[in-house]
């Protein structure tokens, strides 16, 4: 049994929680949050204890922790863990300050330990298909990629304004995905968008409306098209075209319930959130940490790659801010 | 060139000769129909003449005739084509008294006329594909055959009277079907139906909405569904279920629209008649007997096919009335 | 926390312990099995005792059993649950024969004690979306129902042979399904089958490949085809056409990854097994029984319908043997 | 009887000839071709003349002339045409020097004449279907559209060098298409592609992979992505997503045929190349220019539309070139 500690009780915590003590090879020793009385709700539920300090976490005897606090928290919670010598399952995104996720990438670099930042979409089962099939050749050499990306909804003005932008915020998921599936970096983004949804946004100096285009050093092109609003719920799909066919991960229904009725055929819509489409695929990372921590020879979005979209993602927001396309410079720990 | 006569103006009439029309290798040369203003007003549009009678038409040089006139006269002006060495092309069914089909096949037994009996469906492309896919062993040895055959609204009830019940009139398209897709006849029929529609079509005699269970020797069985109303369009959709696989021939959507709003995905719906379904076959149809005409060795559906069908209908009437399945005996001209 | 004991620590046992031991309502005592081994290894799986018999468990403390046993000790369990006043979710079918059946529902029909019969297909999600909408009236008056039931391969010929027979072992989830689909009873019932995909299973008497025909007192029909054996995975839909509309619960995919090459689209198809399909299922039905045993007022599959379902399976074997339609005939405790 | 002249006896003047011969409303009474003789063949087979030149047609008693020449004879028989003031049906585009298409489109601005030029996917009835839909505020404000506009194989070298290159001549089609759904003009571009298929092309100074984004003044955002070859037929869809919904016009299938085997299910695919997807448009396009002939008031592609669709193309290819965002001017006969 491997024993975690977990950082962080809120929404997202409450699904890790859950997730880590229904694992047969795992088990929830400790939660901490600022908020004490979330941490003993949270506790009570998965029959853990509650710690008093992070450092009391570092202290202790556990085999890895899980970060699920609020962002500002992440950088600190790493390197506290990297220095406690704890592998890691970190939510994402590292951190808004780039320098701050290069210190404690520095900070990582030569300790092997396993970090895995939650780029879950890595592990949805679709998107999984997709990938392996173009591996495997399938649809020969990749030549154009298109990932659709909306939110239902935008979240509260308060959030928007410290989340960083919807590039930092929304967007990196894709920047990360776009990595996976391509099997290669990106190094030109052009990046427009709008605050068509609310004028509110605009007025924060954000957009909610985006399209972008990169470029792979290979030639092949990427397109986003990402909104904070999608009026039919949320909506995610991938289409992967390539010099011998087109693989697409599809539009996922709720349910195969379908009406025929007059002049139409009603059938049940997409998922009311990102949480219900994307759920499985919070245990099925955790899963990916354990058996890398026991020694299985899996992939899984490191620290690097949790730099690396955020290195996207600050591309993107120059090329929004300019109307130019911009290059993309990765910074790696060895300089 | 091959010259066409064409008996009947009415409304299936038209499309007939619309198609003889445009077909590059056709010309319709004479219309004859008992209400001379509609024969006169097709010929116009087509440019054709009238002619006086059907005597006038055996006796010209037509290479061809074309019978879509009302049922109770097909037996007869078949008959009259025959003598006069006509090939033809006869919309279904060849008489509803299966004695005088008898008579109409046994007359045309030895003359090695081409005559095309009007079971159309032969020549939609969908159901093409799945009994070609089925013929090349795609899908292994044929077990279970599934046909939904759904009309938008009953008939008027005076047709419905006249029109033989509906086995005889709309059944029967899918009794020659599955004897077309399996390539064997069914030796046994289940019939039940009720008038759920409108109990006025039960008090005429009639069903509206039946199920029925075929038999082959082989072992395979055959499901019909078969509706006399469906709120939601024109419904024909077959499926063929073998030991290796399924095939399907799916529902055709009017067109591929759809929206995506609130919970539900909304898309076009079917066909509001079966003429807007069916509409390609009819000329299919009228080129597979040209081609047969000029020699091409084609499949098409013949007076045997006709007659077979109907014994099929016989014995599912039977069945509906006694409530019992009803073997198949098959009358063939030699006996 | 209600606590269970359980009969049975086979293959559907395991997944019932799992799920009880998952269920945050939910404990799992004890586990008898008469293979020590099997219940010695789920018990330390769940965290639970192994008991030494039923007459242990039966003397004990827990609120409720769950029998996943084989058929043939289900009706003396349940009669020993019933005595001891235990609520019981009971794995189907209650008992080959059918007066054994009827014993238990005797000795229960007095005692006001839930016990859930695992017709668990009552609880997928896209089979209680069609039924909803029937109910509240989208499609109108149901008058034809459809229900494709095909299994992947069929089981050993050793478990044939005991099984009852396709319609008491495999239809008879369909023959719950339509009376709960429709909300009323079957009357008469018309099935015809074959050993289409082994002899050795028509000489073991029974049929692989089935098409049944059957009617409600409101004149609806209901199709049910079933096969032993599916090339492409497990087959299970549903339509519902009624006199305003369709519903169809469709065919679920596996997953929703497509390949568009060459003149084909190819997407994944269906699950592997049941099991894959259904799984969901079993703890929506064992969270239904613990929500009945804390007062909520809702549906649930039950003896009387464990026993209808099976009075409907004897009636098809007999027609199957006679080639007839015959009368389904329901016992009640009361007479 | 509309009498039609035709310009052009190639591969698509076949299909405009075939188109006039068959309209009710129109006949085809000269056709004038460099090529004599594929003027006579065509002539033949739609009951036609030869008509000796240009002049002999303007100066004869047709009511409308087709001009479906080579691309670099349309600016000189649209002027002629014009001239002679007879209506024109103009395969697109007008000509690849925009400012021959200025000095065409500032001859015709006082006419009246009733010019069509021929985008015509205007008149598809999938893209016709969500248009109107937006029309009546199906989806509330347009926010992003996504076209994907893909060739099965590119055409040859020699053709491409004359082209204009992908944007005057492939991705012409959507910069019109844009317009018309979105009912307003964008005003900036930016283009980026790359010759992924074949070196030749990019040799020859094209493209054959592309991804655009417009933007329109209301702050709509639209992507193109156009290939010159797609591995499994000819691929065109689109996606408007607004504030209350998405619509979709969606893939569309050769034929409605399903093989459900082993793990997948295979579906008839795409439409070997444009024409078979695309040819019932250029009859309704042809339905468009004799109605507007006959008074009616309904819209269609006109000089002005030619015109703008090539200011956009000259727009992308500025961008393309400088990989910068352009801005997009549109120049008036008026000015």
């Amino acid at each position: 049994m491997i024993k975690f500690a977990q950082f962080g009780a809120g929404f997202i915590g409450k699904i890790h929680g859950a997730n880590i003590a229904r694992h047969p090879k795992a088990e929830l020793a400790y939660i901490y949050d600022v908020k004490t009385e979330a941490a003993q709700q949270l506790a009570a539920q998965v029959g853990a204890e509650v710690s008093a300090s992070p450092e009391e976490i570092w202290a202790s005897d556990v085999d890895a922790v899980l970060i699920a606090s609020s962002t500002n928290t992440h950088a600190e919670l790493l390197s506290g863990s990297i220095k406690a010598g704890k592998p890691v399952y970190c939510e994402k995104p590292i951190d808004l300050d780039i320098d701050r996720v290069k210190t404690v990438v520095h900070q990582a670099r030569n300790t092997n330990l396993p970090i895995l930042v939650g780029f879950s979409r890595r592990f949805d089962s679709n998107h999984m298909g997709i990938r392996e099939a173009l591996q495997t050749g399938e649809i020969g050499k990749l030549e154009m990629m298109h990932i659709t990306a909306r939110d239902p909804r935008p979240p509260a003005l308060s959030y928007i304004k410290v989340s960083g932008g919807q590039y930092r915020d929304q967007t990196i998921h894709f920047f990360d995905m776009l990595r996976w599936l391509a099997g290669e970096d990106p190094v030109e983004v052009y990046a427009t968008g709008a605050a068509l949804i609310d004028p509110a946004i605009g007025e924060a100096g954000d957009v909610d409306t985006s399209m972008l285009i990169l470029k792979f050093a290979s030639g092949a092109l990427c397109h986003i098209n990402c909104s904070r609003r999608a009026a039919y719920g949320y909506d995610e799909c991938v289409e992967l075209f390539g010099s011998q066919g087109m693989l697409v991960s599809r539009r996922k229904p709720r349910r195969e319930v379908t009406v025929y009725k007059g002049d139409s055929i009603i059938s049940d819509g997409l998922h009311p959130g990102w949480l219900e489409r994307m759920e499985p695929t919070f245990y099925r990372a955790l899963d990916a940490l354990i058996k890398v921590m026991e020694g299985e020879q899996i992939e899984y979005p490191t620290l690097i790659d949790g730099l690396k979209a955020q290195m996207i993602a600050e591309a993107a927001i120059e090329s929004l801010r300019t109307n130019q396309p911009v290059r993309i410079t990765y910074w790696s720990p060895e300089q």
